[in-house]
């Protein structure tokens, strides 16, 4: 049996793929060779690992029988399309993207919900990891489960310049600046002043009003909780903010919650840190952490079958680029 | 009759005061003589209306007997404290601190909801105007309960910087520039980076967890919406946003949702700009306006009997003072 293998990052340049990076050499990551692939444009940058600089690839080109493994962060068609390439040369795929949430094939994964089901995939494996917001919510519902029987689930979520990606986190930055500096603003990346504030979505929005970020939430967290599948609503706005996701969920469940119970079952999680005292915010807080930080646990003020919570998470290390490794690292016990 | 009465603004130097003493101009509201009063450290200064400057004075020394009207823009506990000078002066009162809440001789009003309750009130009157986000949502519940039965509504609620007061305003200023600069933040008035982050909570909260202005918004729909008196959940996140409510509501009823009705409905009301196109958000449309405006109006994802949507705000102008202009504006009629 090998101890190593090769593995790929697609999308290497963008936020969530250079988070990936610097994950595989943090956690030791038994990577043999690291394959960095780009679309053209970002192709030919360079990347540090491990003390040397990967030259990224043109992803057009990648043979994907080179490796075993390929994480996606690119756009859902782009990893749509890198998922077959990967799948008839024999490589698995952890797709970050939402695309494969569609693929029959696909599993639908986050460790702490679903883990073990990746123990008897067949390889090569094609494995869905939710979106960031998604995937800070299931962490806290999975150790919820234990003392709540979930009912209903309402997110609302102010997502941050990142999820706009790098450019999104460049717009802020130039748009405050300019009306800092008393210049006339020029709005690039979204229509309107994100500067100083809130955006009402993420991108458009369907016919039926909801946006696409919305949608794969929800249907993500309806596949990972089925006692959801009917009681699940969720809006993401955008705040100025350069990083981190900010959460306020609203849970109703079947009995009356147990607070103690509750603290007791969130301080027992793994990824989960629990803020008691005052309250956790992205900056000073979650930023750069590995951890899901939840406060302001509370009943509900007219209902005592309801609790109310606050997450502040990284979402692109702990929400995406993580909980993406942490996929791996169970998968990987197939190959070595 | 006379056709002006003597009209007292309490809190003149404060945001919402200023807004208050525009309004006044800007609507002809038949005041006579102006008194602008505030505490020790702001009297002095000097406001201007109706082309002329009007020095604020100290409110501790006023006599409330020379004025027919006073408007509370204070805190709470200086609003009750003023409250019932004010009626032993033989004067009515407008509070928008929330202190008369607890008042059983006050009438929580809405213009657009009890407005009537106004017209059979005995002299002098004591009315508390809503916190400014509880307005927002009672001028689109009160727009919606023609067509809808209201269940539940889920308030998250991402306020401004303005809810802190100017000090809170200059408070963002301060530490964006401080970033922006590169230079060391040193957080004051906020107790960590307000600047780029999403705060969980407006103020300390109790030993339930609930903040006051959370339960105050609660109370009040509560009072005006009896039939929610069971299913209000409010949550309030600051966002680093200078002026404006940014409201995700999510409205349970009981029976399935119909859009053209609700659209209808928000079309038809006066205070009320729905956007059905794009979405609104505070800069660029609700600023300054003296309209709530709706957008991103649908049903639930997983529950036909569920109406999403979004609320922007000018807290300031529209949530707070013009609120209590038009109850002013309704109480006059006793005088005039």
């Amino acid at each position: 049996m090998p101890e190593t293998l090769d593995i790929a990052v697609v999308g290497a340049t963008g936020l969530v793929g250079e988070a990936l990076v610097e994950l595989l050499e943090e956690r030791d990551f038994p990577v043999a060779n690291l394959y960095l692939l780009a679309s053209g444009e970002s192709a030919g940058k360079s990347i540090g690992f491990r003390g040397r600089n990967i030259r990224v690839g043109k992803l057009d080109d990648f043979d994907f029988a080179k490796v075993r493994l390929a994480f996606l962060s690119v756009g859902a068609e782009a990893a749509a399309d890198c998922a077959a390439r990967a799948s008839e040369a024999g490589c698995s795929v952890i797709d970050l993207s939402g695309a494969a949430l569609n693929n029959a094939a696909a599993l639908l994964a986050q460790a702490c919900v679903n883990g073990d089901a990746i123990e008897t995939l067949q390889l090569p494996a094609l494995i869905a990891a939710p979106a960031a917001p998604a995937a800070e919510v299931a962490e806290v519902l999975a150790a919820l489960r234990g003392v709540l029987e979930l009912r209903q689930v309402n997110v609302a979520a102010c997502l941050s310049a990142s999820a706009l990606g790098r450019e999104g986190v460049q717009e802020l930055a130039r748009q405050t600046a300019e009306l800092l500096n008393a210049r006339p603003l020029e709005p690039r990346l979204v229509d309107r002043q994100f500067a100083f504030n809130m955006l009402a979505q993420l991108g458009g929005v369907d016919e039926q009003g909801h946006s696409a970020v919305e949608r794969r939430i929800a249907a993500e967290l309806a596949r990972l909780f089925p006692e959801l599948e009917h009681g699940l609503s969720v809006t993401c706005s955008v705040a100025p903010v350069f990083f981190g996701d900010a959460l306020m969920l609203t849970i109703k469940t079947a009995a009356p919650v147990s607070l103690p119970d509750v603290s007791a079952a969130l301080e027992a999680a793994d990824g989960i840190e629990l803020v008691e005292d005052d309250y956790p915010t992205v900056i000073g807080d979650a930023q750069g952490q590995d951890t899901v930080y939840v406060g302001r646990l509370r009943t509900g003020l007219t209902d005592s079958c309801e609790l109310n919570l606050w997450i502040a998470s990284d979402n692109v290390r702990k929400g995406a680029a993580l909980n993406a490794v942490n996929l791996g690292e169970l998968l990987i016990k197939h190959y070595l």
